[in-house]
């Protein structure tokens, strides 16, 4: 099945199984937005509470915040959002539809690659066995020409993207002749500066409007609490600061589902430390939230780091983990050497002194900073990419079943009574009173236990306990485990040390404790 | 000591503590939003922790969702919110400052109740024992006078309010002579509606500004998701639907510190039930409510219901729960029966039938809603205010001590080396090492023993393991409780569950799972 199709299969059963649903729905739908239903929140927080818990509890130097998506004005100023958070945006006046320029020239770029692929192809299919594929891009006219055209294309693009010089962008624009996918004219306005943060008015004065944005990260709400948590938590250097929350940004081209939304969530940690040690904490950090993503057992394999090539201005050094989700490998995670920039620029624009006074040193100073920056939709979905699985069984009948990790998944257990009657169902209950303290527990009573046994797959509930006659009698329990689908009896005295074992948060962080 | 001296110690207390900061801090703050700081965040997600497992995992036909913030705006148009949310606002052209003419006429109502109060304090003080108030009252013809003027503007202002009729409220205003308290003027405006509702706007195309609003309440989240929850999760009535997250009201007079903000975090749950039983679950619903407050052990006479006299139009029964704050009794939680109102507005703006299928009556119809919707803030502020606690201690000194919940508490466990040498920190840090996954613990090793007793007692920590001498020869330790101050010898092997036991969510389910 081509990946892409894998992909359509993996957002329509979100969908089906109320794990995420198209925002305002029966509106149908806010553009980039999405709600979580009833089985994506718990995922959702699931993967949360692991975040935190690795951060908080096995890091006696890392605290967490929750700071307001509503912050001061000039924050965004010192960070550098009001200035340079920009797309370049151009408008046809005929469909009136808005583009970012520099996505209209990469589509431009590919076309031309496709016209080479093409020329390849037919070639390939001419020749057979004999074609030279290297020697046939050498040689061939059309390919040749359409290699150009890509270059010095692609060679103009990066110069203007550069500035960015807005008037180049366009000017590319009208010479490659792009059209309007819509209007199919080249009637484009200006290319101008569009900036990705929503803004609102709190209204507190009647003269000024008092414009505030929606924080479009979350690491600001941690650099503005640098001195407050420092102080009144006697923290000493290294330490951290965690912060889940919300952020938003104006996407003009909102793309794959949840992996880039106007609302999201983030799960950022500032970890602050003595200059001169950031490199030391980097590779500290590289090594554990890639040990955090991999006890998961989601393959090893599946993730890669990707060292930018082109560094922040103010980052002295970077890197995303990369997961291998049915569209390529796509950065899940961050984790950069952002040096003293922020405090910086929040003691330059503050005018307060943003330091750490070093007991041992006696000097104040500005701590460098390492951050590791992950969204949570983008790893929820990377969860939910790899789990789908469509399995054929040996009965020629075939299931779809989420393998989530079992920690992740939204019901730990399914408790079924197999027939409906005969004090099954109150047996049911009894258990699933004795569990549901510790652990999302269902009871499911209708329909044939094959049915509920492919619901229940269907929603990556890691067990399954049936509830039948013997039961009553020697109050033992069949227990199936859903990867393999294996049986085995169990008495009901042993079920909750049996799951909890394997699905409690705690099993994961004992793998990653490894300092 | 005055309340509103208490008050003001606990906010501080709430800053100096980490628990609460303003917003921006360092940009001098952003009105009325605040930041959770390193104890406070985990306070806060312990209450949370606290109502979804109380929702999710003690009832089978309550499951969560998590709604975005941003939503479509006829939402809004149907909830009513567009409308009909407004505050009637009037600005001073002197001082260009803005207030809430309600506000305005409620002070000045105020004032006739000081100037009566004044003339009473200063007749009981001349005329002492032999002072009977009631005829005071009855015959002064200055307080007579006052009380007059009293009666006479509350009732026209609460018939201005019924419209509301704005040109009434601004005249009452003016009649009044009410000044600007910074200018002193009487240079009033028109009094006009102001809707509480933050916009901004979301730009996908160039022609059209795409409006879109702030959610003011999390409710409507839970109801343009009812189809989708109900057939995805296969619920059947009656079932409920929880929600935990941030909404925004533009509050002009934003007070009592995290009580009344501009960005606050509400806990929903919406109850979907037949039409005709509304009632049986309204009273279920305020007697397992209640239960849940009472069961954090803050004392079950600081709660009283208050029934609301009006009722929005929609609702045919609503009952707030009250928590004693010190500045009196307040709203923390309201449970309101809000019929099939909301669910058939939105069938009406949506064009969709929202209704549920009952397969026992085989017919479709509107469910009812009773709804339980507490703040998440006002709940934090409720715990910290009862928390908070000036103790005189029998060697004639005091302490601070935050007598909070056991199972709220930011940090459940400290563990205290005796002195920082000799072996014991390394002691302290392997009990450390063995209770971090299960809680919040630990290690502090710097000041004497009283010092670090005093800093855990300010932050509300109800266990101190103190690791001495003996530790290292019978691994035992001497186990300190936060309230009674009492000591007892206890094995390291055991700590774990003692405590454990008392801090654990699940300790507070087992309390309230009363069906």
């Amino acid at each position: 099945m081509a990946q892409e199709d894998v992909f359509k299969k993996i957002v329509s059963h979100c969908k089906e199984y109320g794990f995420v649903f198209p925002s305002s729905d029966i509106y149908d739908g806010l553009a980039a937005v999405y709600d979580y239903g009833q089985n994506g929140v718990e995922l959702k927080n699931n993967i949360k509470q692991y975040w935190w818990q690795s951060m908080v509890l096995l890091h006696s130097n890392i605290v967490g915040i929750d700071a307001s998506i509503f912050m001061h004005p000039t924050v965004w100023k010192a960070s550098g959002h009001v200035d340079a958070f920009n797309d370049p945006l151009i408008d046809n006046r005929d469909s009136k539809k808005r583009y970012r320029a520099d996505n209209l020239i990469e589509d431009q770029i590919g076309k031309y690659e496709e016209k080479i692929a093409k020329e390849v192809a037919k070639a390939a299919k001419k020749f057979g066995d004999a074609f030279d594929e290297a020697k046939f891009r050498e040689t061939n006219p059309r390919v040749l020409e359409n290699q150009k055209k890509r270059d010095d294309l692609h060679a103009r693009y990066t110069e203007a993207m550069q500035g960015p010089d807005l008037e180049a962008l366009k000017q590319i624009i009208l010479d490659e002749g792009i059209v309007d996918p819509i209007s199919g004219t080249t009637n484009w306005t200006d290319v101008r500066q569009f900036n990705l943060m929503f803004s609102t008015e709190v209204g507190a004065s009647a003269d000024a409007t008092n414009k505030i944005y929606l924080r479009p990260e979350t690491a600001q709400g941690i650099f503005v609490n640098f001195l407050n948590v420092q102080k009144t938590g006697r923290m000493k250097l290294p330490f951290g600061i965690c912060q889940i929350g919300k952020a938003f940004r104006n996407e003009i081209v909102a793309r794959q589902f949840v992996f880039r939304m106007r609302e999201f969530e983030q799960m950022e940690m500032q970890f602050f430390c003595q200059p001169g040690t950031e490199m030391t904490w980097f590779d500290y950090w590289k090594k554990h939230r890639l040990a955090w993503h991999e006890a998961l057992g989601m393959g090893d394999d599946n993730y890669r780091f990707h060292d930018h090539e082109k560094l922040a201005h103010y980052a002295n050094a970077a890197t995303d983990i990369e997961f291998h989700m049915p569209f390529g490998f796509k950065e899940v995670e961050g984790i950069h050497s952002r040096t003293n920039y922020d405090l910086s620029q929040h003691e330059k624009y503050s005018g307060r002194q943003v330091k750490y006074f070093d007991p041992e040193r006696n000097e104040n100073y500005t701590p460098f900073v390492v951050e590791t920056s992950i969204g949570v939709d983008r790893m929820f979905l990377s969860v939910m990419c790899h789990s789908y699985t469509e399995e054929a069984l040996e009965n020629g009948s075939s299931r779809v079943v989420l393998k989530l990790p079992e920690p992740l998944a939204p019901v730990k257990c399914a408790v079924l009574p197999l027939v409906n009657k005969d004090g099954l169902p109150e047996k049911a209950q009894e258990i699933v009173n004795n569990l549901k303290f510790h652990f999302n527990t269902h009871m499911e009573a209708k329909d044939s236990i094959g049915k509920r046994y492919r619901r229940q797959d269907a929603i990556g509930t890691p067990f399954c306990v049936t509830v039948d006659g013997d039961t009553l009698k020697d109050n033992t329990v069949t227990l199936r485990y859903r990867d393999s689908m294996k049986q085995e009896r169990v008495p009901v005295e042993k079920l909750r040390e049996i799951i909890e074992d394997r699905v409690s948060i705690t099993s994961l962080l004992k793998k990653i404790d490894i300092d």
